[in-house]
C-alpha cells in the first residue's frame, strides 16, 4: 500500500534508532512542540494551497527536522508514518 | 437519498472493517485529531470558497486518509457519512 | 411577516419530524457542531461579503444539511427559523 | 442630540414591546448570541473599513434582526440605542 | 506638553461631568466593552496602517462615542487622555 | 555595544525618573497593557514586514508613549532597553 | 552533520557564557517571551513563505537578540541549536 500526500503535505518516517547513539541526535521534548528527525517518504504536488502558491522544496530520501505539533500519525501495513505540511519542516540534516 | 456537497466539501464513507485485519491499517487515536481511512462518495464543485479559488483533486471511489477533527457526521437512510473540506484530506491510499 | 436575509445569509426551517421515521434521517449530536437537515426558506443576495465576492448556490425549497454551530434561531409569527451563512451549509439532500 | 455612526456602523433602537404580543416575535435567548429585532435609526457612510470596501444595504426605518453579541449599548437623552456593524445585521423583517 | 498620535490613532479626553446631568448621556457599563463619550483632542495622520490605507474621518473638537475596550489611558500634566484607533470610535454625537 | 533593530522594530529607553515629578507624566497601570513613556534609541529600516510595506515614522531622540504589552526587555552593558514594533508606539510627546 | 534551514528559518547557537560577565548582557526572563542572545549559524534561502515574499536580512556569524517563544531546540552531535523564523529575531548586536 502507498500513501500519496495532497497539496503541500509530506509523508515522513521517523528515525527513532538514532536517538540512542552516543554522538547522534538527541531531541529533547518541549511541551508544546516536539522536534523530530525523520526521512522524507513522499512529497505532495504543491500548487495553490489555501489560496497561496506553494513550491515543494524537500525531496524523497532527505533527512529533516520537523515540528511534530501539527503532524498526524498513520499506521499502514504495520509501519508508522507522519503526514506534515511542508511548512512544519524546519531544516534538512546532512 | 443523495448528498451533494457544496463548495470544497467532500462526502466520505469510513472504512471501519479494515481496522481489525492483521496486516491492515491501524489508526491510533490522538486526542485532538483522529486520522481516518475512508472512501470518497461525492465531491463538491470547488470554485471560489471563502474568497479563494479551490480546485478539487480527489475523485469518487478513491481511498483517503483524513483528519476527522473538522468533519461532520451525517446519517442518511441508515448509513453514516462524513462531510469534510478537501483541505482536511491528508493523502490518498493505494 | 417575512424575513429577508442580508449578504450571504440564508433563512432555513428545520425538518424535525423526519428524525423519528424508521428509515429516515438521524442526525447524531456532537458536542461542538450539531448537523441538521432543513429546508431553504429565503436566500440573501450574496455579493461582496467581508471583502470577498460570494455567489449564492442554494435555492429556496432545497433540503440541506447545515452546521448548526454558527446559526441563529429566530421565532416569527410562532414559527422558528434559523439564519446561517451559506458557508455553514454542508450539502444538499435529494 | 444625534448619533452619526462611522464607517460600516448602524444605530438601532430595540423593539421590545413586540416580544409580548401573542402572535408577535419571540426571540429566544442563546447563551453566546441573542438575536434581537430593532429599527434602523441611522446608517454610517460605509466606504473602506478595515481595508475592505463596504456598501451599506440597510435603510433608516427598516426593521431588522441583529446579532446582539458585538453590539454596544448607548443611552442618549434617556433613550437607549445599540450601535452594531452592518455585518451583525442578519435579515430585514417586513 | 503635547501628544501627537501615530498612524490611525486618535487622542480623546473623556467627558465625565455629563454623565450626571438629568437629560444627559448615561453610558451603562458592560463587562467586555464600556462605551464612552469623549472629545477628540488630536488625530493621527492616517495613511497605510498594518498594510491597509486608512483615511481619518474624525476631527479635533468633535464629540464621539468610543469603545473603551482597546483604548490606552495616558496621564500628561495632570490631565488624563485616552488613545484609541479610529476604528474604536463608533459614532459622533451632535 | 550597539543594538540594531530589524524590520519595523524600534529600540526604546524608558524614562522612569519623570514619573515622580509634580507636573510630569504619570502612567497608571492597566492589567493587560501598561503604557510607557520612552526615548527612541534606534529605528529599524522598515521595508516589507510580514508581507506588508512599513514606513518608519519615528526618529531617534523622540519621546514616545508605547504599549508595553508586546515589547521585549533587553539588558546590554548594564542598561535596559525595550524593543517594540513601531505599531506598538501610540504617540509622540513634545 | 549540518543543519540547512528551510524558507525563512535561521539556525542559531545560544551565547550562554556572556550572561555572567560583569559588563556583559543580562537577559531577564519574562514569562511569555524570553529574549536571548545568539550567533547566527545558518540562514534559510527566504523566498515565498506562507504566500509572502521574505528577504533574508541576517548573515552567518552575526550576533542577534531573538524572541525564544517560537523557537525550536535541536541537539545535533552534542551541540544544541535553536531554529527560529527570521521574524523572531529582534535586533543584531555589535
Amino acid at each position: 500500500m502507498k500513501l500519496t500526500p495532497l497539496g503541500d503535505r509530506v509523508v515522513l518516517k521517523q528515525l527513532e534508532a538514532e536517538e540512542t547513539t552516543a554522538s547522534g541526535i538527541v531531541l529533547p521534548g518541549k511541551e508544546k512542540e516536539k522536534p523530530q528527525q525523520a526521512e522524507v517518504i513522499a512529497v505532495g504536488p504543491g500548487g495553490v494551497v489555501d489560496g497561496k502558491e506553494v513550491k515543494m522544496e524537500v525531496k524523497v530520501g532527505q533527512k529533516v527536522i520537523y515540528s511534530k505539533y501539527a503532524g498526524t500519525e498513520v499506521k499502514l501495513d504495520e509501519e508508522t508514518f507522519i503526514i506534515v505540511k511542508q511548512n512544519d519542516i524546519l531544516a534538512t540534516v546532512e
